[in-house]
């Protein structure tokens, strides 16, 4: 009963402990840029990102013998992860290994001191017991598969160094891994992110994607229908709807869907009010809603991220 | 408290936790080849070594620029050493740095596994109480200085591609630092040896060194005068005798002194009574006093490394 062990020295223990955020998700989901938003928005001096598809047990070169894919749990130091999460989540500062994904090597470690947010991100972050209980709040981003193959193929081929044919012959290769041990994870969140367009409307190519939000009662959501209520009628319910729904092991669960097709000022007016609920200084964050570095936005994902960024204060409140 | 804390976790700990030793000592003073042969005497299924060296914070062109040197506190990751070791004495693995000194690079870590018997070796193993509190049986080696700087010299142009000036100014610019942090480390372990000529008697150059061996009342030590009865009374002697004396702080302590000038079959018949006495099968291992990888032999090492089986094996029954 490890994990029931470091969920009571969490409770109990006596040196500040940061709040701990897992982002979970299947490779190009969009793990890095759902974090690298919240990261910006609450500062480089109070949170910091570690991605634990560094805890590669083989590089690039050894893997091409093995068996399984990177995917697989035999893949990765699960054990080593397990145990600087549990050290971070007390506290403590880790060395943690570094892979490169530019290079394929495992290259020398990086120190990680703890600050009063974590986030951590990556394929495996949810994958025991005792990894989930370092966890405040639990996310798994779940786009639609075409959508997450389309970032896969984009990323891969521009930053990756692979072709288009490599890429597609991996994801084709990862799928017996990814079923078996990526996507059970999403069982295990708080909040499953899924982007995707609306399948029953028929928006022009170009629409921004949608963004449907399952918030499961294992924490304590904020009470949306009090941030809508705010907004003009037409305009809250045009940007986003709550919805009763049953989970897919039919538990209750409420859905959020946030809708890629409104005008982007209808949806800024609702994530002004989202932010004004947080009690944080200034204005909303300029890295919420951001995708990479050519500057484009999307609304959805900004109002995903301040939703995050509520629970992610309040755990720490 | 942490240091207490690891005492009741390892007293109480429930997964097998290896016999944890500690070889502290500065740079060149035997440490690699004491470790060595007791490595090979346990037979690596049994046993295995870590040198906490390591756990370097800077690689080699890093520390350049620093106003101390790789013996200062600073210039290491020794909270991280100390979590390290807290992880191996309760059985858990742990995923090391690694230093190359050939190239003075920090490079991939690799996994550490526990043993039943884990000999943890360098600079700052006894540095602090949280990192003392993690080892059964500890040893600081204590060479006289002259010796010390021989061997250093003779490795460091031989294998770490240094010129002999090199070498003699790193040893004048560490001398401080040493002073201050290494050398403080020989008052908390359980056995300090000191290889050295005798002083007293003027035997012939080339005649191998003696060793000098504080026994602390900090361990149980084996009964010596239960060996030497069952030796020929002359040889016995010859070979070593146990003398009462004060330690450097007044406190009782035995010491042993283990004579270089005896002929090799004397020492060699005492080192198989006291192998006897270990019940361990076979013969007295062919790896205890080998000196580095020319066939050399130090006899006075080899009984030194037999007495540290006996308090590695004692402290895993």
């Amino acid at each position: 009963m490890a994990d029931k062990a470091m969920r009571m020295a969490r409770a109990g223990a006596s040196r500040p402990r940061p709040v701990m955020v897992a982002i979970a998700g299947d490779s190009a989901a969009g793990k890095t840029t759902l974090t690298r938003g919240l990261v910006e928005a609450l500062g480089p001096q109070r949170c910091a990102s570690l991605c634990v598809d560094d805890y590669h047990r083989y590089d690039r070169v050894e893997r091409r013998g093995l068996p399984f894919t990177a995917l697989h749990p035999d893949c990765n130091h699960l054990d080593i992860m397990e145990q600087h999460l549990q050290l971070l989540a007390t506290g403590q500062p880790v060395l943690k290994p570094v892979y490169d994904h530019a290079t394929g090597l495992l290259t020398r470690p990086e120190r990680v001191e703890p600050r009063e947010f974590m986030i951590v991100e990556g394929l495996f972050p949810l994958h025991s017991r005792l990894a989930r209980a370092c966890f405040d709040v639990t996310v798994f981003l779940d786009p639609a598969e075409d959508v997450r193959r389309a970032w896969k193929l984009a990323r891969d081929t521009a930053s990756r160094g692979y072709s288009a044919a490599q890429v597609l012959a991996e994801l084709q290769r990862r799928e017996p891994d990814s079923a078996a041990y990526v996507r059970p994870q999403r069982r295990h969140a708080d909040i499953v992110v899924r982007f995707a367009p609306i399948p029953v409307r028929d928006d022009p190519p170009g629409t921004p994607l949608s963004a449907e939000l399952l918030l499961r009662p294992t924490i304590r959501h904020p009470d949306l229908s009090a941030v809508l209520a705010q907004a003009a009628p037409a305009e809250g319910l045009r940007t986003m709807h709550l919805k009763l729904a049953r989970d897919t092991d039919g538990r209750p669960v409420d859905t959020l869907h946030v809708h890629g097709y409104v005008p982007t000022e209808e949806s800024r007016t609702l994530q002004k009010i989202i932010w004004a609920q947080l009690d944080e200084p200034g204005e909303v964050p300029e890295s919420l809603g951001l995708l990479g570095g050519s500057g484009a936005r999307s609304e959805p994902l900004a109002i995903t991220q301040l939703l995050l960024l509520h629970h992610v204060l309040e755990a720490g409140r």
